[in-house]
């Protein structure tokens, strides 16, 4: 046997440590499936004494020290967060070694500058473990769909939001009540700003559609929603509509007009209602699930576990196995095209549809008053239920499709109009015929 | 920009029409994508005369002389079948030319001869279309879960035996009424033997178990039972205990026991009731959709469609895009390993699980004769429900896993016995917890 691919780790919480168990546990089909074994050259952590289970020697708080050594050839990035992961990245492509991250956030905001750092030291940078965890998504969108035009990525790519959803509908609690309950079982974390407030998922939506659509789009192209202002409101209205609340990240290629427009990409994250009958609709608790749509392939949907250490260590593996064949075989894997250049449409001119439910006075004119305003707006209307209760009446509106700022100015002049007393939920709707 | 990459077409069906329509349609993206221009050599067709669409001068008969001629890099083969198939393969690879292939027969019979020749040549052998057309699931299994140790892949991968199985459980119509609407529509084929009898399945059953164990399974390692013999009255069963019938492919790693035996792979096509809470349940119609347990990952669902002309040009069309980068940049992808070399457990002596239904005499103790035949053969019975309708009863019963020789030994043995006045449907159940 030849020697040994020696792999740099930088850091070692959840992911970190299970990148560790399976490389130990799976050393002899690694070795078989790589062509040479591989072997741990040292783990970058803060403070070696909180590591027990790593060996000593393997332990250092030099990173830069690590990932520029001349003895190692892969680097796994497990770190997270901007810095130090962005200067380490830079400087072991400009040693000369290949990398596997798991770092959405820095993908998002850095992937270009880093994609060009490896293309020119002719060195790889994989990161399947940054989107969705486990599940197959990166390298098919980058490799098998290679061959064909991307119309549309849907994905639910955040477990811990999808888990306070998932409780609100069960139990008819509101978002703080439900906030909570995931806080004390574990599913959210102490600070869920980063998951409740839609910043991760918006760095997937990133990832994804620059893959997708061969386009640099960064986190700050995407319009990004939180779940904190659904209600339980908002939730029930959606059953009585026959859908279920998601926390969607979405990646849309929307076509150019007649008038010369050429096509953009359109990426959002925020909630929306979907059908119940919706393939995502079913995807619960902590899981993650994507669904793609293409011009030959048609609709793809791709599901499994999104977080957690195990399952995001073996994205990891996979993306370590094909780092080191590569390097085996003295080559790179195919690097990331942004040839497209399609430029990021606001969400303003994005077409979404709403629902909007009303508290209104009935009486006579009122329907006609209301659907006027949408009208005016240039917005048409899907369908519309009317329920009469005494001196009030329920108005449950669901548009077509239309730029976003006209719906969300039906909506601000809907709120001004006498003759409604309230508007009692507004959502996006996605995935209706 | 660089002398274009030469691809000859070998077959212009429903799948190479659409291969070439893509290749034009798709012309800037494609070349973009690779780095070099694409451009079609030649079409080997067996009636030129067949094909007004194709410019003349492309169409030859001499699908040899076309793969290895010398201005061809890339062999595209959509033929189907053994022969002539397999000795143009050949022929290709000896002639230095990497090969895309959507051939499910031919790389379930010799994949291991095309592997090993492509091999020596240092050239690629791509074939994701084989397998459940546009689903990406082949380079997921090759490449994404490379790093991690595969259980199970359960998959179903054949759209025409889907449908005829969905259509009974929506009509209650029995398989001949069921076969003869699906040829109708088009779902069907004239000789819809391949389909039916599950050879379409195992074939496929062979590719995926290959992949996903690292050992070289074919078609005649597989057992296989088609749809033909299932009857309104099991899908009827099936319904009343919570469950659908479908054609399965199971791919299975078994593990091994104490007394030193090794883990083995067990590979079987056949119906079986998995309950409707199961995700593949819901996959109906023509979809395909495959669901794979690691032992990291967890569990993964692929899910899109599994046959036509568009959907499998894009999986095609894919491989073409990574096979040509492969050719520009001087490389070639990962081989597909086989070392472990487990070996195929024989379907009598593999683990599964029988759901029985018998009529019986109403009289008292027949329950307990039949139980006792159960544990006579070492059958442990999962749940039991017994229906008296005066002086006959049903029961039915589903048992926990024993292996399949004990299970059909205690079936055999119920038909024999006095009190059993009719075994009225026997199946296999997956995905009970």
């Amino acid at each position: 046997m030849t020697a040994p691919l020696r792999v740099a780790l930088l850091g070692c919480g959840t992911v970190g440590s299970a990148v560790l168990r399976l490389l130990a546990d799976q050393a002899g089909d690694l070795t078989a499936r790589i062509g040479r074994p591989v072997e741990v050259a040292g783990v970058a952590v803060r403070r070696p004494d909180r590591h027990p289970d790593v060996p000593a020697e393997l332990l250092t708080t030099d990173a830069h020290g690590l990932v520029t050594r001349p003895d190692v050839d892969l680097v796994v990035e497990v770190i997270g967060g901007t810095e130090p992961a962005r200067s380490l990245l830079m400087a072991a492509f400009e040693a000369g070694k290949s990398v596997v991250s798991a770092n959405k956030a820095l993908l998002a905001d850095e992937g270009g500058e880093l994609h060009a750092a490896a293309a020119k030291a002719g060195v790889d940078l994989y990161y399947e473990a940054a989107v969705a965890g486990a599940i197959p998504l990166l390298r098919p969108l980058r490799e098998s769909l290679a061959g064909d035009q991307l119309r549309r990525v849907v994905g639910i790519v955040n477990g811990t939001t999808n888990y306070i959803l998932s409780r609100m509908a069960e139990t008819g609690h509101g978002f703080t009540e439900a906030l909570a309950e995931a806080t004390e079982l574990g599913y959210a974390e102490a600070d869920p700003t980063a998951d409740v407030d839609g910043f991760d998922a918006a760095a997937k939506a990133a990832i994804l559609a620059s893959l997708a659509f061969h386009t640099t789009v960064t986190a700050a192209d995407v319009h990004r929603e939180g779940i904190s202002a659904v209600t339980s409101t908002d939730v029930a209205r959606a059953t009585e509509i026959g859908c279920t609340v998601k926390l969607l990240a979405i990646c849309e290629r929307v076509p150019g007009n007649e008038d010369g427009e050429g096509d953009s990409v359109a990426v959002r994250v925020h909630p929306a209602m979907i059908p119940t009958t919706h393939p995502l609709a079913a995807v619960g608790g902590a899981f993650n699930a994507v669904f793609v749509e293409a011009e030959a392939a048609g609709q793809l949907m791709f599901y499994g576990q999104g977080a957690g250490g195990e399952p995001t260590a073996s994205a990891v593996l996979g993306d370590l196995v094909a780092v080191a064949r590569n390097r085996v075989t003295g080559t790179a894997g195919p690097g990331v095209t942004t040839y497209a250049g399609l430029p990021a449409r606001p969400i303003a001119e994005t077409p979404t549809r709403y629902h909007v439910s009303l508290d209104v006075a009935d009486r006579p004119g009122v329907l006609a008053t209301v659907a006027q305003e949408f009208a005016r707006h240039g917005v048409s209307i899907a369908t519309v239920r009317q329920d009469g209760r005494g001196d009030a009446a329920t108005l449950v509106i669901v548009t077509h499709s239309a730029p976003d700022a006209a719906l969300s100015a039906t909506v601000s002049a809907l709120r001004e109009m006498p003759a409604v007393r309230g508007v009692t939920s507004i959502l996006r709707v996605e995935g209706l015929s």
